[in-house]
């Protein structure tokens, strides 16, 4: 089987049709949603349908704004054996909405494990998944990530690779210094970057990605050199801390190359402010789409004012 | 809440109890399931009827030779929502054949979402999960951790986290020499023991544990002498190609300390000598029965030649 390199190009037409570079995270924790989809007629509803109708109204609202989704998988296994028909029901409905579709996974195994996992999220060529793209924890080395590569391959998809991740204690095992004066995740994206080189696509884009964090900015500038033909999954946008500068560097000189996930910032948009004293909390999707359209924008302006992007 | 460190007090009375250092690995993988439970009067069984008849099968024939079983998430996730309830079932049957419980489900996240993987896996104690420990992926640092150290304090249950794997790729990352002079699995073995110091119980191990392979035997000896009060659960046993002398490091003086992992050379051992010239396809279970036993007996023997063990 030859290399397709699909998800690489198909990615970053999207970007430039929609000028937008905004991943919406997909983060529905019962706990956080509005009453407005728990309750009805004063009775509960029960957790699979309201998430369901969280997700839906979201992605509905959000997708003019958005390029790509990202269902967190833990939100859903939660809710056992309704959790995954919901998970897979509204990649499909995501799919349908122009949305690239991510199953943020993040699954960490071998051999055999790690084919059943690719093939759970991935498809094959004939049981095709709604998903276009799997994060995959990468502490296993290349047994853990090959399975997914050859997925990837036979399907036309894409795989994003931990490399450097967005919390606080990654500084714990990612940061340590090795003894040939790299870091770990600088190796780590050093392996990520001879993984994808024969999975690379037309526009110079491997469909092997890495997830590399926004809040330490440097890292984003430092590991875009270090990987030039990686497509970043940038998360720790919004309520993790990171803003529209901190995420230039992640981007190449034609502002392609990443997409910025934001979760909580955009769905529970309706909590905060400057959206929660215009939006009443039923009104949480209008709330989202007005944040992710200000995201999108504000990602947009921080590339044009690093000249980046041509002007408006 | 205090710490309750009922989990490693549990295995290692079960050890005591049982004389059995083996843990099961169920990894029913499709393709590998023998045909008398994938047809029926010439017709397919469904892929989850298949998996749950094999899986009973073989729980009931190895649970007096085994302490221990691990349930490989990847299998059932790839038969969805069915799948999602046959792995809560076989837990629980598991558990009433009186074999304690694992979760192999290896997940890596952080915040909100490593809480909702803590949930699902371990349970809270006004909903209790049939799992009494699960494994997790060590990458993100304490922040991935957390959740389900908080978790096992609330239940009484435990977590093996990754510190060395048993696959060849580990040395890519997992072997790197710091600048320190360590290598990272054993700063991830330094970070794993200090996680699990207020958890210990009553015999000096801790709830939280160590996933430790086999297929570097000296890994275990050095990494035991470095995690003192962590439970090891080791892989590679097997068809990993590790045999009994292998393990003999993982265990304290007096026989206890691990659990070793067995899964394709047990559950798929009708396939294999000397187990295939004496046991025909559909008498998978009682093949499964006899290497259990023999594994079982082997580890021991190995403990007993290293004087880690009282004779017989």
């Amino acid at each position: 089987m030859g290399s397709q390199s699909a998800f690489s190009d198909r990615l970053m037409a999207a970007i430039e049709a929609k000028n937008s570079r905004l991943c919406v995270g997909l983060d529905p924790r019962m706990a956080d949603l509005p009453e407005s989809v728990t309750r009805s007629d004063g009775l509960s509803v029960p957790s699979v349908e309201a998430v369901i109708r969280f997700c839906v109204a979201i992605l509905k609202a959000t997708a003019p704004y958005a390029v790509a989704v990202k269902l967190q998988s833990a939100f859903f296994e939660v809710l056992r054996a309704g959790g995954d028909m919901a998970y897979s029901a509204l990649a499909e409905a995501a799919s349908r909405l122009g949305l690239i579709t991510i199953a943020d996974v993040k699954r960490s195994d071998i051999g055999s494990t790690a084919e059943a996992y690719a093939q759970a999220y991935l498809g094959t060529p004939d049981a095709p998944s709604p998903f276009d793209a799997v994060t995959v924890n990468t502490y296993f080395g290349i047994d853990g990530v090959k399975p997914f590569l050859d997925a990837a391959r036979a399907t036309g998809k894409g795989v994003f690779l931990l490399v450097r991740t967005s919390n606080p204690s990654a500084v714990e095992i990612q940061d340590l210094r090795l003894e040939d004066g790299r870091r770990v995740h600088e190796a780590m994206a050093d392996l990520v970057k001879q993984w994808g080189t024969d999975l690379v696509g037309r526009l110079g884009y491997s469909d092997v990605g890495a997830v590399v964090g926004a809040t330490v900015p440097q890292h984003l500038e430092l590991l875009r050199g270090r990987m030039p033909q990686q497509p970043f999954l940038v998360p720790g946008y919004g309520a993790q801390g990171a803003g529209p500068q901190d995420v230039v560097g992640a981007f190449d000189d034609r502002g392609l190359g990443a997409i910025v996930n934001s979760s909580r910032a955009i769905i529970y948009a309706f909590r905060q402010e400057p959206y929660s004293s215009r939006y009443a909390p039923e009104d949480f999707a209008a709330a989202a789409a007005e944040a992710a359209k200000d995201t999108r924008d504000a990602i947009n302006q921080a590339l044009r004012d690093a000249g980046k992007l041509g002007p408006v």
